[in-house]
Parts: C-alpha cells; sequence; structure tokens
C-alpha cells in the first residue's frame, strides 16, 4: 500500500482512532477450531478459508504444491497502523538523536521543522523532504549500527493515536491470517515500501516473519572489507513501491506470489496485486479498506484507484470496520 | 569462487578431467549413519561435524539459535564444476537461437565467434565480450520466457568434459554437506555470480534450495502493467561477486551467514567468507580447492588470493583431491 513508507501523508481525510480499548474480544478467549477469531463471520471470511482449503487439498484441481505457495504482505496500513508511519517516526527519532550531538543542525532545514515540529514543512515539501531526512540521518551507518538504532527506537517508542507502544499498531485479525496460512504451508513474506532492515528489526516477533522474508525499500550498500560490515551510501537503491514491488519481489523471491495483501491509500499495491494475479495458480488478493474512523482511522485514496482496480479485478476488500471483530493486537 | 559466472577463464592451468567413472564410490552403497559419506575420514570432514555439533547443542556456550543458522554458498566450482562455466554455454545456446531466427548475425560480433567456436575472441575481449552476449539475447526477455528459455536448455544441454547432462556436474560431497545442514536446522542459500534466476531453474532440483534462497547477478527489471509480467532491461542492476557477494546477502538474507563455502579461481568469494567470519555466532568459511587433475580439473588462482586468505584468517580448505571420496553426482 501507500506510496512508500518515506512519504508523508497525503491521503483525502483521516480522522483520528477512537479508543480502541472498548474492542473487548480477545482471540485467546475463544475455545473453538476457528483459524481467524478476530474476523467476522461473513463472505470474505469464508472466502479466505474456501481458497485456502481448496489450493492446499491434495488432488484438488486447485492445489498448489508448497513450493509455490508464497503469500506477499504490504506492511504499513496492511499490517499495522500508518497514521503516521513508523518509518517516518523513526526518521524524526534519528534526526532528533543527530541534534542532540550537533545542536546547530537545528538551525537548518529539514531539521529545523523536525525540531520546532513544523508540520506544515514537511505538508509542503513532501516525498523529497522527508526522504532528505532519511538519508542524512542514515547514510554511513554499518549495518549493525542502523540495526542497533532501530532496536532502540522500537524498545522505547510509543505511537501517538492511540498512545501505545509500537507492537500494539499490529492488526490482530492479519496475525492471525499469516498464522492460518502458515498452518497451511504458506511461506509469508512482507512487501513494503518501509526501509528493509527496518522492518526485519520487528518482523520475527511482530509477526513470525523471518529476516529473509521481507522485501523493501533498500540503500545502496558498500562492503568495507577492513570493517567486514556493510554501510549504507547516500542513496537509495530501490524503492520498493507501485510497480517496484513486483520487481523487489524478483528480486527476492523469485516467482509470483499466489496470495497478495495491500491496502488502500495511495495505489501502491494495486501492482503487487496484479502480479499476484497473473498467477498460473488458482490466487488471492486482498485489499483493506480503511473505513473505521471509530476503531482506527478512516482514510481513502483522492482518487479511489485501489478500490477502482479491486472491482474492476474482483479483488477481494476487507472492511476494517465490518470484517474485524478486533482491530489491534493486545 | 570465480570472477561472477559471466566471465571468461582466466586461470593459470586448466587440465580436462580424466575418466571420472574410475570412481566408483556409491554414497548409498553405504550401511551407516555418515551424513558425509563422499568425503574422506580426516581432519576437515571432523571439522565439520565438530562445528555443526557444537553450533545445534541446545546449552553449548557456541550454540546458536535456527532463525541465525544460514548458510551461503558458491555455485560455480563450490557446488558444481566451472570449466567452462553452464552460464557461460547457456548464453551462446541463447545466441544460436538468435541466430538461427536471424543468420545475418552471425557476420557480427560477439555473434560471428560463437558461430565460428572463435575462442581467442572471447579470450581477449573477456567479461566485456561475453556480457554483451548475456546482455544482447536476453534483454527484454520476461521473466517467464527467460525461465522457459533455461528449462529448455537444462532439459538438454550436456557438459562438454565430462560429457554428461549438467545435472552430473554437480559435487556430491557438497550435496549431503547441503542435506547435512539443512538436517541441523541451517538454511541453505546459493550465492553466486550466476544469474540468480538461471540458477533458480535447478536449484531445487540440484540442490534442494528452493528459489527464494538463491542470491545471484540480477538484470535490471522492469514490471510492465499490460501483461503483469517483469521484464529484463537492457543492463545489469547487481553484479553478485566479491564485495558485491555480502551486499547480496544483506539485501537478501538481511544478516551475516554463520557457515560459508567458495573456491579458488578468483578471489571472487573472500569477502562473502570476510563476512561471515564477522559474524557474532561462532562461523565456519570453506574454501574449495581444485587440485584434482585426474577427477575434476588443476586450476589455481594466479596469486592464489583465496588461499592466502584461507591460510591468514584460519579458514578450512577442502582438497578435492585429498578430502572428497567421490567427486560427481552420479
Amino acid at each position: 500500500m501507500l506510496a512508500g513508507a518515506l512519504l508523508t501523508t497525503t491521503t483525502q481525510s483521516c480522522q483520528p482512532s477512537g479508543d480502541n480499548k472498548t474492542d473487548t474480544t480477545k482471540a485467546a478467549d475463544k475455545t473453538t477450531s476457528d483459524p481467524l477469531p478476530s474476523w467476522n463471520d461473513g463472505a470474505l471470511k469464508q472466502s479466505i478459508i474456501a481458497y485456502v482449503t481448496k489450493v492446499t487439498k491434495q488432488g484438488s484441481p486447485d492445489f498448489i504444491p508448497e513450493e509455490a505457495r508464497m503469500a506477499t504482505f504490504d506492511n504499513d496500513g496492511t499490517l499495522w497502523a500508518e497514521q503516521p508511519l513508523v518509518q517516518e517516526l523513526f526518521a524524526y527519532y534519528m534526526a532528533g538523536k543527530m541534534m542532540e550531538k550537533n545542536p546547530a543542525l537545528a538551525q537548518k532545514q529539514p531539521f529545523k521543522a523536525i525540531a520546532e515540529k513544523d508540520k506544515a514543512y514537511f505538508q509542503k515539501n513532501g516525498e523529497k523532504a522527508l526522504l532528505e531526512v532519511v538519508i542524512s540521518t542514515q547514510a554511513g551507518m554499518s549495518e549493525d549500527d542502523y540495526e542497533a538504532a532501530a532496536r532502540a527506537f522500537f524498545s522505547t517508542a510509543h505511537y501517538p493515536r492511540p498512545e501505545v507502544p509500537i507492537k500494539n499498531i499490529t492488526y490482530q485479525p492479519q496475525i492471525e491470517l499469516l498464522t492460518y496460512l502458515r498452518a497451511n504451508g504458506f511461506k509469508t513474506f512482507l512487501c513494503s515500501g518501509g526501509d528493509v532492515d527496518f522492518m526485519r528489526v520487528i518482523s520475527k516477533d511482530y509477526y513470525g516473519i523471518p529476516k529473509e522474508q521481507v522485501i523493501g525499500t533498500m540503500f545502496q550498500y558498500e562492503f568495507i572489507d577492513s570493517n567486514r560490515t556493510n554501510y549504507r551510501k547516500q542513496a537509495l537503491w530501490h524503492f520498493n513501491d507501485q510497480k517496484k514491488k513486483p520487481v523487489g519481489i524478483q528480486i527476492v523471491i523469485g516467482q509470483r506470489p499466489v496470495f497478495a495483501c495491500g491496502n488502500e491509500r495511495s495505489g501502491g499495491d494495486i501492482a503487487m496485486l496484479e502480479y499476484c494475479q497473473s498467477n498460473k495458480y488458482a490466487s488471492f488478493q486482498m485489499i483493506i479498506n480503511h473505513d473505521d474512523s471509530v476503531r482506527e482511522f478512516f482514510y481513502q485514496e483522492k482518487d479511489t484507484a485501489s478500490l477502482k482496480a479491486a472491482a474492476k479485478n474482483n479483488w477481494h476488500v476487507a472492511s476494517m470496520k465490518n470484517d474485524w471483530k478486533t482491530i489491534f493486537t493486545k
């Protein structure tokens, strides 16, 4: 989804979340064999289960061998909240650390805007300004220093709306879906606009997805012999959004996914779902619709391109409001 | 190994293989629990088993959690023969197909040299000439057409020395090593200078390694909406050799391997083994030495950089002559 985790919000409307504590449904409370307890019973849940059942049943005409059961999930807005982007919070966090060491930086843009919490600056200068923060705070970092910084961030950071640790902005129904797919022999991958090594810090803990199954935006790296370590250069190598998502999948997985899930917001997942749908095997595409202004956020693309693509291509649309019993992981 | 699967041979000496049929040892004949029956008993085999045992023993000070048990293997000269490179045979095969369709091409270099079996041309023009063949025969291909072409090649191609199907130039001791590592919770990856999508066609069948665990040289790809397919562009995106191997590993795996194996010929694996050795966990590095002029080929780097690096860094060196009971897969 979304125009990459490195972009600022350009959505039509965005309302803050309500109190998600009013949602008291807990998966753990249930004593049932339902693999998707946080999904409301309905057509979509039935479709998911019917798909997984038919493609994993040996002898079924739709049977998919395990080596082709690849499932790709966008992250921001698909597996966790994106208002604001966590990647954006991390960029500001890193800028803050730099300004602590070098206070003079706070007189210079884009640091000045961060120091003064000048949101208008980033709204005005868009992707370019945020990318400047990302690159200027991360270029030259070793892979180990970057991982340590991201770990430190995740260990203390809170998400602003709702005010919770980052882990609690992940979507419980999607965690169940990932688990259900894996239990049926699917290999689950993240495929997101977020920085690949940023997501790797939490992918296993949050989603059960190992580091080597994360596809994301990549910095250019250089291996330095003397330290035997990769360092981030002053530029991106691959911006894993829109039409670059199928390319990212080609690079890392080497075949089309049979199951792909993204969300509406910027059209960022359309190409990934198209690519999935061109699989020779029976495939499943799903777009998360952010239509729950009470429990999460309500936002739609200006041109509703993702929902239009879903309608045109017969992709499934998950309504957060209607299909999800619970929103956030507790 | 080797300066990439796209390079021509620049080794000091290279003698044709002897009759590998004189080697009658068969792993299957043995009724033993030896996990490496095609390895001669000796210090190296003991070291491999001792390493795997200590890092997989819960409670051992050297224990490595499964999520960090990443093993990377070069392909050409490490898992299969590289005199000549299979990738080179495929480039000529593709050029041949093009000349069948367009005979006028045979008047133009580098096609003329291929049509006339003019080895001197490629020796003289080196990497650049071969790369020209690769790019001019593959640019514009869709991922599906490329895969189909590579499959067609593998289904019929024979290796010249010895004259066998390509599958039979894989090294039996290494197949056993890959199997042994996987049985102990390691995740095995190819990390080679060969084209990533070329290797993916045979990685599962030859080595038990799935497509998504192959790291290689990558073309630039472009996703075309109308066909929902990735196409090869007119240039390489990543040449996975020497210092680019750790970068390829960073992109795909996101952490250092604990086990890495390459071979001497061009210094192409030194950086990968250095990178592996900088792992915080106990690690294992091995260089295959092509010192068996009777059963395979004898060749050494001009500067013996790989063997020097092995001596300096205490890496293991596998002598094909002394450590391997069998060379080729039967």
